[in-house]
């Protein structure tokens, strides 16, 4: 039943991320070509944005290591986005020399992430991202910004509001379009989100340019994203099947299922554009190539008793 | 990290159904002094409020067959408030005799479910009830109302909001104190929990004689409960560990998970009176008991690798 919730928005812009963050986190490789037939069935799907792969060094992330020849095999769309993860400028010569048009560069906001995930202070790393967005910008490229660890690290615990701040404003100054907040160890509650959203807005970064990237590690994926639409964001990052953890290994860092969060806001009345049947459907093939049942809690219920 | 979000209330009552809730939907039928050291750990947790047992006939539910003897062993405390499952005046013959002193009756808000489970109409089940509660509140006894399928019913589909209030209002009108919503099959989404709220107010019967009861099925669980706080609930059902259904079996209704609901409203700073650590070992120990891990991602991510 479709009952709608004053002040929610009307649409919501579902970010699919299961190609890139759900695969890199797959222990196997996946071919080439399930990766390719996995993006072209998300898009008949319906997801009109979708992170594709990463120009990252082949040598931190092998799962992602053929992201060219990926590229040159995805069905294109003048509706249909394609994101890449690039690092470094090294990694935008590779998008560039493949006509990406879309790229997404991520940051910490904690040192203790920023050293483990890309070998070099905060400070380091903006200096790191500082040429590519600018160079990226005179190619005529959308550039998303990534920050993680925005409630809790695993290694420095509580992260302050402001330090999020901080980072993230000098992360949009760069001359990002976009910023997204990662949730990445799954912490965060809503009112911790909520606060984190106003805050932002208080420096200048408004909702319109936000997007929420929520991990379900501790259950709270769903509702945190609830508050974030509360709070007027309109972008939401979900994985296809719940891919990129496992639930049932300490390190369960899932993304949320696409499929649980078009379940709510299709209860909600609130547009996705995304065929559910569709949606569960590819996630159950591609949980089929992993050999493991999906987590997502709507695959499981609208799979067969047999399969699960 | 604490952080409120406006609107919520101070205190939530978490209203346990693990040991009844949860067990009497185990294949296994689990020893009585293992349910007896459940019940005293969960309120060794800080649970004030804990379902333990149901006075049905035993040959329908022969997991809670043993109900008197799990009285009995019972460790006793004016500030604890055991309830008990009472469907019909048989059972609440057992209750008196044993000392029950809160009940709860249970009612469906669609013909198709009070004929499977109670092979009655609701009319006839609502007429079975009748004596009970009378009878009941002339001993002096508290009496819970639960209606079942609430926003869905997997024969007869959406359950129009019109229905629930009119099965509940019924069933208060016998006497009841409180009145629990029952999304048996997880199916509601925010905006359609938020609804009924209202339209039961509109009826009569305030948020403050409401609880919610959610199911995990399609993981909408949590995110309807913040709604639910929203709209002014204050006592929220939930099973340790996730109790009550497997989440890698078709028929996964699992109730949602205290840990999960405990660290959500832990974050908002608001009080439950409930130590997480113990009730989260309290969970593992039974998961160990029950030879399958907990279902519920907050046990997960709190256990040990080795573990799960």
């Amino acid at each position: 039943m479709r009952v709608p919730l004053p002040g929610l928005p009307a649409k919501v812009t579902i970010y699919e991320v299961g190609p890139r963050d759900g695969l890199q986190n797959e222990k196997a490789v996946v071919p080439v070509d399930v990766k390719s037939e996995f993006v072209t069935r998300l898009a008949d799907a319906g997801l009109r944005t979708i992170e594709t792969t990463s120009f990252v060094h082949p040598g931190w992330v092998p799962q992602l290591a053929d992201a060219e020849d990926l590229l040159d095999v995805l069905p294109r769309s003048p509706d249909l986005r394609y994101s890449v993860l690039v690092p470094n400028e090294k990694g935008l010569d590779r998008a560039l020399a493949n006509g990406v048009t879309e790229i997404a560069i991520f940051g910490s906001a904690t040192e203790t992430f920023a050293r483990r995930n890309l070998n070099r202070t905060v400070d380091e790393s903006i200096a790191m991202f500082a040429p590519v967005v600018e160079r990226a910008r005179a190619e005529g490229i959308w550039v998303r910004a990534y920050v993680s660890m925005v409630c809790g690290d695993p290694w420095e615990g509580d992260v302050p509001i402001e330090r999020v701040v901080s980072v993230a404003s000098r992360m949009m100054d760069l001359g990002c379009s976009q910023l997204s907040l990662g949730d990445t160890i799954g912490v965060g509650t809503p009112g911790h989100v909520t606060a984190l959203i106003e805050a932002l807005g208080a420096a200048g970064i408004g909702p319109d340019r936000l997007a929420v990237h929520f991990h379900d590690t501790y259950g709270q994926a769903l509702a945190n994203t609830l508050a974030a639409l509360r709070a007027g964001v309109t972008v939401v990052d979900a994985s296809a099947g719940g891919l990129g953890g496992c639930p049932f290994a300490k390190s369960a860092t899932g993304n949320l299922p696409t499929e649980d969060l078009v379940w709510m806001l299709s209860g909600l009345g609130v547009d996705t554009g995304v065929d559910l049947d569709k949606l569960v459907a590819t996630s159950r093939w591609m949980a089929s190539h992993l050999g493991r049942p999906s987590p997502s809690r709507v695959v499981q219920a609208l799979s067969p008793a047999t399969e699960t």
